[in-house]
């Protein structure tokens, strides 16, 4: 295995590496907005209590950042526009396990009935609300979400949740990749560590979606 | 717009960050290995003439990464096994447009007949050899590239080209999604700036897939 | 509306209609047989209590087709085989209603929890095996199915359930679809109705998957 | 093999089939349509020369159902609303041969620059219109078209094309999957025998799409 599959010796590149190269995005013309459309849908991504907690897959600005969502969550209900959550579900007799579990065996205890996989009683979701049960990082990934968005009239999918650099950023491209206009909302989404969670937000800008924070989109909507 | 809309705040930003809370990572078990299994396929990505050229799309790292492959796809042909490779091709008259060109609208130039779209003379496909053309960031969206590698026996998703943070990452977290053990080697790939293709490893390797050098899969598949 | 856009006059015509022309797939080439691969997986289509049951939208031969998979289904088992089961399961908000539903309104009684909606009891799954929870005809549409069957291995659709011309055929047609050499076996798949279940096992058989009967194919995997 | 895995048998045997047991749709409530919505997208499946022509995969029904499309498509043109062409092509070097080739492998011959696959004079696509080239029944399968469709403000999928029991009826049922409003246009399909016509449209009326004739649609869209 070579110096670098190591995580912390990765970690202490990373840490020393200067992103002075990083003005060879703008000449090559990348970061254009995509802009928002006529109708927008709000996905949380696995809001879950498992998702909050350090102890199992949380990180620590998760709260933080459900906290931010609520009053984005009642603006979307108060407008009338679709929303979705969704959780990581795996079957309790290990039937569907698979490469994901492998990664990350805590994956493995997040089954219908556990806790960890329960929606955040702050943004429990309300009838009429899509639940996708997920077995993979994009929410949209074998769920059917993009029809069901597409369905009820929306072009642009609005991403929060978490993890930043993981789920989030898995969804955020697939709703892209689905020719939805794609928003991450850079105060409403979290991870467990900062670096990761930044990083995956100058990607997500510069190829895949508008990052905004919440106020500028719910000026945007409203 | 915020202020981290901005590139070069992001990018700041990024480079003061301290990657010290990475041992998270560590104590919620993430990082294991995935492995791998009987038989393997190769991804080339996007491994075309606009990708090497630092005035196009391209970045300083591409044209090594393709060169240390070399010797990779001359084993999984000896060896006999599946090989892929991906093209970004967009139709001349616009009519299949979509969110990543007006994010990157420099993408539209790779038409089929273009110089630029054109696999890298070192790395032409052979005849047998899978050609997925794609308008999306993962090889596999929409291209039934994940049927094809299973209907040729393949378990193991080896990923190579460029971008890391890019079209590598989407593919390689695809290739997870549809529950491949996936490799990505990482002196196999390249991107346009230091500070993403190493934050891209980090995540790949946490989460998705077993990050490797290029000689070590060649001993191990040998 | 035309003529043959009401119900009774296209099977009065279908009923008259010769199917002298028949003899062109032969002419072209059409009906070869895909055969049986290394390894079967066995695809149980929505066998629940709702497709028995004619006052829902069971047919008079569910019943019997469910009766001759079990000892499919045991021979399965005891060979290790992978097995998976489709149950159509809506949500009871209605949250995920869709054109499936407005085409067949009695539909959205299949809720999770519905009798309608539960597994035969004969045919109930065991520990390990897979069920998919579908909103459309296809047990393959949005649920990884495919991904499932392939990591275990699968290159072998075995499919059997109701109806022959709904769900059985949706389901082998992406089977195929999906690479798989893909078998329909003609006397544990059942329908409503004579005509229609015999029209489709033609079709089947022409263009998408090799119809065989169940003693042939236990003898084929013994 | 079984007696009714006989080509000839089956032929037999559905001749002599009464639909007289059809009634029982009725009673279940099926058939009931799904309508048109704010705005169609036109899905002309395989309308290429070597499904008109009965020495090679065509049908005697298929030139016709061309002729009668090209006013249905000068009124989408006219009317601005999006279309899409489908073609079945493989690579000349088998690269992507697949099990529909093994069951029909006549498909072999529809390579890119083949007669037989290039679309008819008549229907050629315009600037704009969308070419979906795929190697599955389904114009939807591996394609991104549903996405193409709804980026378009599609909600309404209508399919003509060829064949009705083949890849026009696979077309449908996945346009309905991807829950579109799904119309076909019962006389702008054509297919090479009347049995498996007149079955598949009995069947798509009954729990997929809404069977309307030509005249009805243009009249309902003007």
């Amino acid at each position: 295995m070579s110096a670098t599959a190591r995580g912390e010796d990765v970690a202490q590149r990373q840490e020393g590496t200067p992103m002075n190269d990083i003005d060879v995005y703008q000449r090559q013309g990348l970061g254009r907005p995509s802009g928002l459309g006529r109708r927008c849908g709000l996905v949380l991504v696995d809001f879950v209590n498992g998702f909050v907690d350090p102890a199992l897959l949380g990180g620590r600005h998760v709260a933080d950042a459900a906290a931010r969502t609520l009053p984005l969550l009642q603006a979307f209900r108060g407008l009338g526009l679709p929303v979705a959550h969704s959780r990581v579900v795996f079957a309790a007799d290990g039937s569907d396990h698979n490469m994901f579990c492998r990664k990350a065996p805590a994956l493995t205890r997040f089954t219908e009935e556990a806790e960890c996989s329960q929606i955040l009683p702050l943004l429990a979701p309300e009838a009429g609300e899509r639940i996708v049960r997920k077995q993979s990082a994009s929410a949209f990934f074998a769920t059917g979400l993009a029809d069901w968005l597409r369905a009820r009239g929306v072009d642009t999918a609005v991403v929060v949740g978490c993890t930043t650099s993981g789920c989030v950023r898995a969804t955020a491209v697939d709703a892209m990749q689905h020719d939805f206009m794609t928003v991450v909302v850079e105060d409403c989404v979290g991870d467990r560590a900062q670096g990761p969670h930044d990083a995956s937000l100058f990607d997500l800008r510069q190829k895949y979606a508008d990052v905004m924070d919440r106020d500028a989109l719910l000026s945007a909507i409203s």
